[in-house]
C-alpha cells in the first residue's frame, strides 16, 4: 500500500483532537496545498463527519469558522451477549454512554430471536435519545465463544447452539458490525477506561469456562486464527485424572473454571451448578468452597506464571463471574505468580480486578466498533466512496 | 502528540517506495503544497538521504530530475556476540549485504575488549566496500543475555561477566546504537529474511539455554520492562527434581536445554560440556543422545503447546545450536504441540527449522538498526534537526 499522508483521515484526526479548529490551522499543521485543505473538509462534511460553525471568536472582521465533529449525527452501539443476559450500549463517536439496558435473553434460543431482540432495542434506544436510525454507523457485538473475526461468524461455539457459522453482519442490513468474543471486549473496554496508558495487559475472564484477552502494544491481539488467548486448555500439572470437554486432561478449566469447582462441591454434598453458586458459597463463608476457590487461584497462577515470562505485561486484570470473590482468587494467583515468575517481569507487575466492572464487555464492543469507524482506512474509504 | 501528515519521513517514504520519482509525483502523491515539498525534499538531500540526478527521460523539454535514496551515503552494521564469536555484517540502506566477517571472541573478556575488536573490524568492512566511517549510521547488537533496550545496557546477562549496566552505545560516539537480546534480533532477521508476508511468528532459540523472540503484527514484541520470550524458567510438569539455576525447579531450560542434556550424558558416562558436544554425541548415532534430544523436544513441545494457545502464531522457528539435530528436536515439539493444542491454533501451524541459519543474529541485529534510523520519528528529528 502506498502511504497517503495528508489524507481524509488525518485530516479528521486533527480535527477530532482539537489540534486544528478551522482552516487554516489545517493548512498550517499539514503543509497541504488550500485546495486539497478544501477537498478534504468539503468531504467530510459532506459525509456527515465534521460540521462547520460560525461561532468563531471575532478579532476584527469576519470571524472564522469553526470545524469540529459532528457527534449529532452519530451513534454507535455496544452489544454484551452472554448465556442468558442481553446488555446494549448507545455510545457517542468520542465513547461516551448516551443509554443503556440489559434484559435476560438464551443465547440458545438461536440468532434470528437473539439478534431481533438486540435490534429492537436499539431503535428503543435511538428513540430515547433521540437520533435517527441512520445515525447508528457501526454496532460491536461480543459473544460467549469463539468468532472468526474477519467475517463476524461464531466457530463452533460450545454454548451457542444454531449459532455456528452465522453471518451475524448480514442481519443488520447497511450498518457495520463487528463480532467478536466476550474476553476480547471486555480486554478492549478494560484497557481503554481503566489502564489507557499500559501498552501490554491481560484481561483473564474466570467464569464457568477461563479466557484470556490481550492487549500488546495497545491493539487487540487476536493472533493467526483468532484464537488467542485460549488459556482454558492449557495443562496444569497434578491434575492428570481431570478429563476436559476438549478431550484432553488436566486442562487449566477442567480443574480451575466455575463449573468445574461447583462439580468438586456437589461431590463434597454442596450442590453447585455455576460460578454463581460457587460465589455464594464462599460469600456465605463456607469453607470447602473457600478453600477451592484458593486452590484454583493457584492453579490459575501456575499458568499465568508462565505467560508473564513469555508477554512481561504491565498489568493482569481478573474479570468474570468468580472475580466476584477476588480477594481469595487473587491470592492464589498472586502467590504463584510471584514465587514462578522472573523478578525482572514481577517487580512492575499489577494484578487487580477488573475495575470496568460488568459494563466492561459492552463498553469494549462499542469502542472496537467506534475504533474500527474511525481507522484511517474507514475513513477514507468513507471520503472517497 | 500531534500527527504530522506530509512530514519528511512520509515524504520519504513514498520515495524509498518508488512510489514517488519526481517533485510533481510527491505533489501528486501528497496533496502538499509545491513549497512544502521543495522544503522537505532539500532538507532530505542536505541531510545525504536522497539525492536528486538528472537522468529523467526527456519527453521533449528540460528533461525531470530524478529523485532516489542516496544508497552510497549510508552503511549500517549489524553485530552477533556470542559466547565465544563476533560476527559483523555491514549492510547498505535496503538491507542488503556489504560484506561480513566472523571470529572467535570471548565474551567474557568484557565490554571495552570486545566493543574494540567490533569498533576494528568495522573499519575494516568499510574500508573493504569503500565507504567512509561517517557513512555508518546505525550499529545494532545482538547480545547473550537480558538487555534493557531502551539504554542499551545489559541487564545483569549470567554468561557475559563485566557488561552488567554497561553503556554499550555510548562506547561509538556519535553513531546511533540498538543493542537487543540475541534471540530478539535472530527473531527479527528470520522474520525479515524467510517470513516477511507472516504477523505472527515465534523464534525459539536452543542452545545452552532456552529463549524465543517473539514478533506479533510484524513487529518484536519486549513487553514490559523488554524481558517478554523468557521461557526457559516456564515450569514442566513431572520435573520437580530438577532444580534450576534461577532458584526454582522443573524450568524448561533445567531440563531441555543443552547444558542440562549434556549433564545427563555425563551422569550417564558420556562425557559432554556443551550443547555442541550433544550435537556431536547424536551425529555420531549415540542413541542415549538422541533419546535425550527427543524428550527435551517432548517438554520444549509441552511449554510450547501453551504459548500457542496462547499467543496463536503462524510459525514456530526452532534455532540454536541444537536445531542442528533438528529432525529430532522437531520429532518431539511436534508431537506434543498438535496432542496438546487447540486444533484451531494448530490446523495452518507450521513449525520449522531456522531457514536463515548463522547469519540470522547478525543480520536482524543490522534490520534494527536500519528500522529504527528509517522510522518516521528518526527522520523527522533529523531533518528538523
Amino acid at each position: 500500500m502506498t502511504p497517503q499522508p495528508g489524507s481524509a483521515a488525518d485530516v479528521l484526526t486533527l480535527i477530532s483532537a482539537g489540534s486544528a479548529t478551522t482552516r487554516s490551522d489545517l493548512a498550517r499543521l499539514t503543509g497541504l496545498a488550500r485546495s486539497t485543505i478544501s477537498q478534504r473538509v468539503d468531504a467530510l462534511i459532506e459525509r456527515g463527519l465534521v460540521e462547520e460553525t460560525e461561532s468563531g471568536e471575532s478579532t476584527g472582521g469576519r470571524p472564522p469558522r469553526q470545524l469540529r465533529l459532528h457527534t449529532e449525527q452519530h451513534a454507535f452501539a455496544g452489544v454484551d451477549l452472554g448465556a442468558t443476559h442481553c446488555r446494549v450500549a448507545l455510545m457517542d463517536i468520542s465513547g461516551g454512554l448516551l443509554a443503556e439496558c440489559e434484559d435476560p435473553v438464551v443465547i440458545g434460543e438461536g440468532p434470528e430471536k437473539v439478534l431481533a431482540h438486540v435490534d429492537q432495542r436499539l431503535d428503543r434506544l435511538l428513540g430515547e435519545v433521540g437520533r435517527p436510525r441512520r445515525a447508528l454507523r457501526a454496532i460491536g457485538i461480543g459473544v460467549p465463544g469463539p468468532v472468526e473475526f474477519a467475517t463476524g461468524r461464531p466457530n463452533n461455539p460450545p454454548i451457542m447452539p444454531g449459532w455456528n457459522d452465522y453471518p451475524v453482519p448480514e442481519y443488520f442490513d447497511g450498518i457495520e458490525v463487528l463480532v467478536d468474543n466476550d474476553v476480547n471486549v471486555m480486554a478492549l473496554g478494560e484497557h481503554r477506561n481503566a489502564f489507557p496508558g499500559t501498552n501490554h495487559l491481560l484481561f483473564v475472564k474466570v467464569g464457568t469456562g477461563i479466557g484470556c484477552g490481550i492487549v500488546a502494544d495497545g491493539k487487540l491481539h487476536r493472533g493467526a486464527q483468532g484464537s488467542a488467548g485460549d488459556i482454558g486448555h492449557i495443562r496444569v500439572s497434578g491434575h492428570d485424572d481431570a478429563g476436559c470437554r476438549c478431550g484432553n486432561s488436566a486442562c487449566l478449566e477442567a480443574v480451575a473454571g466455575g463449573a468445574a469447582i461447583a462439580r468438586r462441591l456437589t461431590e463434597l454434598g454442596l450442590p453447585a451448578e455455576s460460578g454463581a453458586d460457587v460465589v455464594a458459597l464462599v460469600q456465605g463463608g463456607d469453607t470447602q468452597a473457600l478453600r477451592l476457590v484458593r486452590e484454583a487461584g493457584r492453579l490459575i497462577g501456575e499458568v499465568l506464571a508462565g505467560l508473564v515470562n513469555f508477554f512481561n505485561p504491565e498489568v493482569i486484570v481478573i474479570g468474570g463471574a468468580l472475580s466476584r470473590v477476588h480477594e481469595h482468587l487473587l491470592a492464589g494467583i498472586r502467590e504463584t505468580i510471584y514465587r514462578r515468575s522472573l523478578p525482572l517481569a514481577t517487580h512492575q507487575l499489577s494484578i487487580t480486578p477488573s475495575r470496568t466492572g460488568i459494563n466492561a464487555a459492552a463498553l469494549g464492543a462499542g469502542l472496537l466498533a467506534i475504533e474500527h469507524y474511525l481507522s484511517p482506512d474507514n475513513i477514507n474509504r468513507i471520503v472517497n466512496a
